[in-house]
């Protein structure tokens, strides 16, 4: 098993030199100041190694059970989980006025960057409990902050979130889960599946957000309405007592994320769990909607996370295992002698500099659509709005495939569980599926994003690239200024086909969504990846072996993972007949 | 749970009209009766469905175990081995004189085909034992023969092939296991890895083939000699008596084929397990790759077999779940109406289609290699050669994508494993990595296969391509005959920079074998899918709704999967450059 390292360089760099976190700087003065940033990072680098790591195997074998109608965990998650809370973790920037220390949201990026990397299980119950913060703080009465917020900022009090039910996956409109009046409050009835983290031992009460219908509510989306469903109500001083009538019913058996308690939750079996009605009536997935940025890029987070790690295991045992001769047939050689093996190794970094760079790049996009002000604001949440689809899609797909590649690299060690390695792989197969399908993330990237405003965001992006490849040139990259426009170029025109398309028939133009996505990833990815390069080479603080080992991931990079954009480009121009044509009488051959 | 149809239909296609089997026609008479043919693959498909797919999942849950040094495999396994034995199916292309059938053996691909899909871990037993059966006949002694293949082709007795040591992997001159000489026989010594059905209780004796190294051999792969080690020694009668010092350590604990034993084995743990040459001395190896042909189809076959389980599963649920509305917004819609829907799963069953061709087209150029004469004989032993690498590389990385799209079909219940469609996933990984990795699949390729006979064999495969896209265009196909002609001509050009840069450095060249083993796999594909449709538009048994189905299938795997042979094309012309000058320390930054 191989140890994890929180790569904090990799990521500084990633945090100042692309993403440009000195953006923020006119809107939150000091608030990150660069001492306190590298300190920060370092002490979260030293949890996820220590306390959070060395649990990630154990809780795969191990997971977690239903005993007596409780969840529990797998060992050590609770003390993990203590030592998370208490080094004030999960408030990093949350509210101050409840506890929360208000840094920006991409420092917290950066810190779970390492949680997630160490222990996806583990990850998923702070980050369920984040989005149940961030939910209850933009939409929830003073009264009800009051009541929750400083116990969830403080880790005390974990949260979920209660979407999905048997009939409503994708497709929430078909939510059927009941609130009735109960008067001041409400009575919730129904089953909700796939609930992570639904139970544990972990803390002292569970703060369940659980959107449900109300009696009068009209059909479809626009009638569902969000609840706070405490595992215990609390009392007069604010504290948990009275067990609320919810309940774990089972937790599923999935083929990774296996720590993590995926569980049926029942509402409501005996008079109705008590649930506190968050926002107005009618408007729950409107208060959903507004956490999706953060939730869906917490998703492209984890791909990241994940394939940073298997990438230091299947780095670590290409170095160490021998198989074969040298390049001069001298001696016996470690497998990354092997062009082949060096090859898949640069396919992994490549890919997961790329990624890096567009996790940190959206991180403070998303942080200065909250804290700019006037026309960057808007624009900030524009831009945020066009990568989160990307994010979560696109890098949930690389995921897929760097931490196959490493299971590849070990040979037949990596199909053996014991190694370790298969886990990730496993692990990752759930990021492409949940928080909305890569394919609901593509169609929400050519629908909502890009058809919506007739391709003004989406231009403004193109139109960034096309400057900055122009800065490139002035520099001397013309190599990676050529490659890069080449894509662009070709991008621009794919965009307006897919406008085209989504004008013409917005249901048959989701046929182009899915490569429309990938493209864009792979173009943005290759921007990135040279705006690095450009940093390292024009920053002062980066010595000939920093800038070289850039230069080889980007020119790999641009060389053996940005041609895959032909074939998406390829699709798009040439593909759109063939899938407009298909219908489910062409399978029954 | 999904039921397994087997494809009957497609895989009598795919024999008759893309893989030709008439060519097999001269040189032996009338073995391969229509009739028959249907008749066999009619009895194989409900052996397939009802006797073997059952225990499919049960065996995943369950796996196999070690009690008193014996494997106990899961439940029912040993009951279906029996079915299998005795309707014959080991023995089907097996020597008549020892017992077999003598039929080609691409009918018996066509038959594990379906054993395949309906339980892989199942399938790998009588797979192991005709790999052992071949290496016995090929090369053992007539008095060998005698006492071990009939009771092997008969199914009573299964094999397995021992070649695997901790240090020696991909890397078979590393072996060290031991055989001394005692009298007329060998005591071998040792330790072996990953050794499918190393152990069981479904037959009555067990016959190993072991590489081991003598101990005067010379070092590295010749000095590597091949010994038959039964787990029960044969008394007069050629009955299994006493037991063999041979044993299994342990099984491991996998990602996948949970209910196919892994074993450890350790030979000779007291006296020495008695073995016997098989062949010459230090010719072990060369023993082995007269089977690797048919071992190395026979994992592309695993590749398609389990594509096409996982496939039929996705339609399955495709068409019966249902989230969102109708294109024309009036009522709830089974997924598959969706289009991105529709586009993965066409995205699957285009490539199956073409998966299928190719494993049937080399089957049968495989046979010929065998049963043809003069000139024939030849050029097939060539093609098949050409075609083996391509067929276990390129088919089995299909089978991720195909697998792994399976469960994205699914959403959320992908993820659960009592779907089981997971699954297919896991016990697809191995498939990239046994019987040689596809890194060396690719580099047997480029190497062994393209840069010893300078190009003549993917010449000459080049050249038939060519000519039969002028027959396309007589026939009016001039829109695909387009489409695979320019993947085709500038394959051409990639072949002669491969052979040049392997020219140059047969080492650092190998940095373009992966490319051009996937670039040459999506062109065989392409051609072989227009083959196809040719045929279904030529031949006079199709129906429009048939034609049509193929049309799909052929368009959409020209549109929307050949576009990727531009990014590999791309890497081989411009991508050797940042390969080559790759080395373990730029993975230092």
């Amino acid at each position: 098993m191989s140890e994890y390292l929180y790569p904090i360089n990799d990521i500084l760099f990633s945090l100042r030199s692309v993403a440009k976190t000195q953006r923020l700087t006119p809107y939150i003065e000091d608030a990150l100041d660069d001492d306190l940033l590298e300190a920060i990072l370092g002490e979260a680098g030293k949890l996820a190694e220590q306390v959070i790591a060395p649990i990630n195997a154990s809780g795969d074998k191990q997971g977690s059970r239903v005993e007596n109608g409780e969840v529990i965990e797998a060992t050590g998650f609770k003390e993990a989980f203590k030592a998370y809370s208490e080094g004030g973790w999960i408030g990093l920037s949350g509210d101050p006025e409840y506890g929360g220390q208000g840094l920006p949201s991409c420092v917290a990026t950066a810190v779970n960057e390492g949680v997630q990397s160490a222990n996806l299980s583990f990850s998923l119950c702070p980050l369920l409990s984040l989005g149940a913060i961030e939910a209850i703080s933009l939409h929830a009465s003073d009264e009800l902050k009051q009541q929750f917020l400083p116990k969830m900022l403080a880790g005390e009090w974990a949260g979920t979130m209660n979407l999905t039910e048997p009939t409503a996956g994708s497709d929430l409109a078909a939510i059927a889960c009941k609130a009735l009046p109960d008067g001041d409050v409400f009575r919730i009835k129904g089953q909700k599946i796939f609930i992570t983290w639904g139970d544990h031992q972990m803390s002292d009460n569970i703060i369940h957000l659980v959107l449900a219908r109300l009696p009068d509510a009209p059909e479809g989306v626009k009638g569902i309405s969000l609840f706070i469903v405490p595992k215990f109500l609390l009392d007069d001083q604010g504290k948990p007592s009275e067990r609320n009538d919810v309940h774990v019913v089972s937790v599923e058996h999935k083929m990774g994320i296996h720590a993590s308690p995926t569980c049926v939750m029942s509402f409501g079996d005996n008079a109705g769990a008590v649930g506190y009605l968050v926002g107005n009536k009618n408007e729950g997935i409107k208060a959903m909607f507004t956490m999706m940025n953060n939730a869906r890029q917490g998703v492209g987070l984890q791909g990241l996370a994940i394939s940073e790690r298997a990438y230091q295991q299947a780095l670590e045992y290409a170095k160490e295992r021998k198989q074969g001769l040298n390049a001069e047939r001298t001696e016996r050689a470690a497998i990354i002698e092997h062009p082949d093996v060096l090859r898949m190794l640069m396919m992994m970094k490549s890919q997961i500099d790329a990624m890096r760079s567009l996790i940190y790049v959206a991180a403070v996009e998303n942080d200065l659509s909250h804290v700019a002000t006037g026309e960057q604001k808007a624009q900030s949440a524009a831009r945020t709005a066009l990568y989160t689809p990307i994010v979560k899609g696109w890098i949930t797909e690389q995921a897929q495939e760097v931490t196959s590649l490493a299971i590849q690299i070990h040979g037949g060690m990596g199909f053996i569980e014991e190694t370790g390695v298969a886990q990730h792989a496993r692990d990752a197969r759930i990021l492409p599926i949940y928080e909305g399908t890569n394919g609901i993330q593509a169609i929400d990237l050519i629908g909502r994003k890009l058809h919506s405003d007739n391709g003004a965001a989406m231009n403004a992006l193109l139109l960034e690239i096309d400057n900055e490849i122009a800065q490139w040139r002035q520099f001397g990259l013309n190599e990676y200024a050529d490659k890069v426009s080449v894509v662009l170029e070709q991008s621009k025109s794919a965009t307006e086909l897919c406008l085209a398309a989504m004008s013409k028939n917005a249901v048959l133009g989701t046929g182009l969504a899915y490569p429309y996505m990938m493209l864009m990833g792979y173009l943005i990815g290759a921007w990135l990846q040279v705006r690095a390069l450009h940093a390292a080479k024009t920053e002062s603080n980066f010595n000939e072996e920093q800038q070289d080992s850039w230069a080889h991931s980007v020119s790999f990079y641009c060389d053996h993972v940005l041609p895959r954009s032909l074939a998406y480009l390829y699709e798009i121009k040439f593909g759109q007949p063939t899938v407009d044509k298909l219908n489910k009488n062409v399978f029954n051959r």
